[in-house]
């Protein structure tokens, strides 16, 4: 969807017209409806769970008329009952001056066992009916992959070589600091938080990782609604957000082949071989692709073909790098780097359809299912998670806020600007959330610790904007201004999203 | 892909440039190099058969990291390799002046048991591996659902009611004829082609039904290739095959009704429930459809919400059918009732995008698997079964084409176009196949007349151009003009479409 299509999307908070509450109101009265209506076709036309073996049983897909197109019911079912929720979570967030998607973590959290399907237990049924779950699982991570896909396509290295000293040594320092400050705190949390049989040198890693990420497209959506894409904190902030982007995912990688391989020499082979393959898919992969572009240009390849050409490289290169024991994420984000996102460029229109609907349908699975997964009732009662908890978001905010400010401060920026780009940095929303989910699948940490760095991410993203606010750096009002909306080709590629 | 990205696709063979086979050197080739790498791939990276639990173990897809991915690239291939080959047949199909389904079914004939797997087993975990069937089957099922809707949405009420008595009268008889000779020849057939523990009354309906369908997508196709859609030929054939195409899907749900049903009291209650459901459907459903899509011009829905609703709509009336006994495309048939093709229209534009995408991925992989359901070796080697196919091919084409061109000059047309008529109606394409698949999982026919009832359809469909041209009635040089292009709204739709 367009700008133009949705003008009320385009502020943090509407300004004139009807109170802010308004806006909810229907949304919230159709989503009642059309769950009541789903509660009840679910119940009532669909049969019994005992005669329901859906998509888990082979025979029940491919024998008989009768059965797949109940599987095909409740999973569409599914789908639209947890799109729909997160829409709405996704906008109260915006209405609440927030990016969109705290809004549906927290609709994932108020599904999942800490709220909702802690109290009726029945409630599961609808959103992530048993017969329909492998589907959905699977459905959900086709989203992330194709967020990463997408996440990789508009990573613009250009733009990152063209930014000076300044951003080099912000960009460091920002990963640096709270990377060791994270190292360090798993000295102490290692215990609570570490996965049984995990290493402290991998879990020491992952957790300095998780300390040092910024969300770079939540950067990109913060940037742009507070007025600052043409500012020079605004550019310097996406810089040194792209570079930590880089970074990180290096180190995840080496977490992760630590941690898959046995020994330390089976790691050293894995990150070779990861980075050879990186190298080969780039340097090799990036001419061939530009070229087999060039050639459906010339010969009309018709939409579905371009289709099929992007999801198979997405979906194999996220294959390759999770048969290497990295994570599937990294293959999805190389194979993303492979078709940059060109303005005008036909393949890119294909790709930002594909994102677009991604963003609002699977991508929502994803983070309702984390979510779900997420037990705040399993935390709250014992102190000593809590007071890691407090320990890991202190350790995060200063690491990140004060490492970065302070090396901006001495390479020369004002106070304001400096902390100002040390409180953008500090955002960690979708990327976190992502990199949090992977230690989870591959054992580096815990449910309890995921638990914990889940609301850790959430935290930090969510007090970006009043701190932006209380620095007085934000430029709201002069947003509307037609200047701001064409900023930067990076910021003008986030801008369309609704979901970052 | 509209007209204009594909020039070539407007004309039933080239006119003018290099010779038709170039054309096919190349998608050949690159076919050719595409399945080697797939091959390649899924031998090589993906591990054995017998640790791919993929997607029918629900272990497999909930639990770890590694399957998902394994999983969705297995399917993405199958999917990519189908509609390759699809494309392919379609696409030589169109070279050799026929229409694209035929080749699709042909290519699937050749993957089908008939040929390539009959040969070479191992070809089958290429195009359907074991690991991926249970998904593969269920998006086939959603191509053909989508596919009914789609047909739905295209169907001209208006149209077929502003026609005159002659399409009345012709129509009528068009159906009726063949219907009573097809019904007639299951005297015959009885023993050869009914399903075990069929009755004769229900498998006398649907091969009655069977032989006198009239393919509406395709004779669409055919009349605008032709030249003929402003001519009165073209625009009655169009109106005839509508009016055909409501009462074979009568026709069809009384047999599934009567077979479903143990006994007549059932049978009739199926029929009434069905008409029922049907009446308040249209009655009740179109105008909330319509007050919904206003609604949701006005709220400015996003395209996502929309394409949800579409699928929501379809697939709950086709499980909605499903249940009451008679088939899925039912439902799907009466969803797209309710959301008619409107010119400029924003749903009718997601439709067509929804409806685009499918004809290329989904609806192949259905097509497909029929030509892979059907063994012809089993067939030549039997007196008996090639003796029973050659009667029902005589009985249909004599049945429709006779019984419409005799109505049609007894109604006062002249001979020739009488016989035009008649040559026309008899091409029964895609909606022949769809009704044989439900006939086939309905349990009215075995896999022996599916495969006779297959090929008839096939020849009557590939008959109905040289036949054309025989009879002189062919106005393929004057298609070229412009005026031809914007011809009447039903085959307006039909046009931009490449498959039927």
């Amino acid at each position: 969807m367009t700008k133009a299509e949705h003008p009320r999307a385009s502020g943090r908070s509407p300004r004139g017209g009807p109170p802010a509450w308004r806006g909810v109101v229907w949304p919230l009265l159709i989503s009642a409806v059309a769950l009541g209506a789903l509660i009840a076709v679910l119940g009532f036309g669909l049969g019994t769970p005992e005669d329901l073996p859906g998509a888990a049983s082979p025979d029940a897909t491919t024998g008989g008329g009768t059965h797949p197109s109940e599987t095909i019911l409740r999973v569409t079912c599914a789908l639209a009952a947890v799109a729909a929720v997160a829409a709405l979570g996704g906008r109260l967030a915006r209405r609440l001056g927030q990016p969109p998607v705290i809004g549906e973590i927290a609709a994932g959290l108020l599904l999942g066992p800490s709220a909702l399907a802690g109290l009726v237990p029945a409630s599961t049924e609808v959103f992530f009916p048993e017969s329909a779950r492998p589907l959905l699982s699977l459905l959900a991570q086709v989203g992330l992959i194709l967020f990463m896909f997408a996440v990789g396509s508009e990573f613009d290295v250009a733009e990152l070589r063209r930014s000076g000293r300044v951003v080099g040594v912000v960009s460091q320092a920002s990963m640096v600091v709270p990377f060791v400050l994270g190292a360090l705190s798993a000295l102490v949390v290692y215990r609570e938080f570490a996965a049984d049989g995990i290493g402290f040198i991998p879990f020491a890693i992952f957790l300095g990782t998780a300390m040092s990420i910024t969300a770079f497209p939540v950067l990109a959506r913060i940037v742009q609604e507070s007025g600052l894409a043409r500012r020079p904190l605004g550019t310097m902030a996406m810089a040194c957000a792209a570079a930590c982007d880089v970074i990180a995912w290096c180190t995840l990688a080496l977490a992760m082949a630590v941690a898959g391989s046995g020994g330390p020499w089976g790691a050293v082979g894995t990150v070779l071989l990861a980075a050879a393959v990186t190298v080969v898919v780039l340097r090799v992969g990036r001419p061939l692709v530009r070229a087999a572009e060039r050639w459906a240009d010339r010969a009309q390849v018709p939409v579905a073909a371009r289709v099929v050409f992007l999801l198979l490289l997405a979906f194999s290169l996220a294959r390759l790098t999770d048969v290497m024991g990295v994570h599937a994420i990294f293959g999805a984000f190389l194979a993303g780097l492979l078709v940059p996102h060109r303005p005008g460029n036909r393949m890119t229109a294909v790709q930002t359809g594909i994102d677009s609907l991604n963003r609002k349908l699977l991508l929502p699975l994803f983070f309702v299912t984390v979510g779900m997964t997420v037990d705040l009732t399993a935390v709250t009662g014992r102190a000593g998670l809590l007071l890691a908890g407090v320990l890991v978001l202190v350790v995060a905010v200063v690491g990140k806020l004060a490492g970065t400010a302070v090396t901006a401060r001495s390479a020369g920026l004002p106070w304001r600007t400096s902390l100002g780009l040390g409180v953008l940095l500090n955002a960690r929303g979708v990327t976190e959330i992502v990199v949090l989910r992977a230690g989870l699948e591959a054992g580096l940490i815990n449910q309890n610790a995921f638990t914990v760095l889940v609301v850790m991410a959430v935290v930090t993203t969510v007090m970006t904007g009043p701190a932006l606010d209380l620095l007085k750096l934000s430029h709201r009002r002069t947003s509307a201004a037609p200047g701001a909306e064409t900023a930067s080709p990076v910021t003008g590629d986030a801008k369309e999203k609704e979901l970052v």
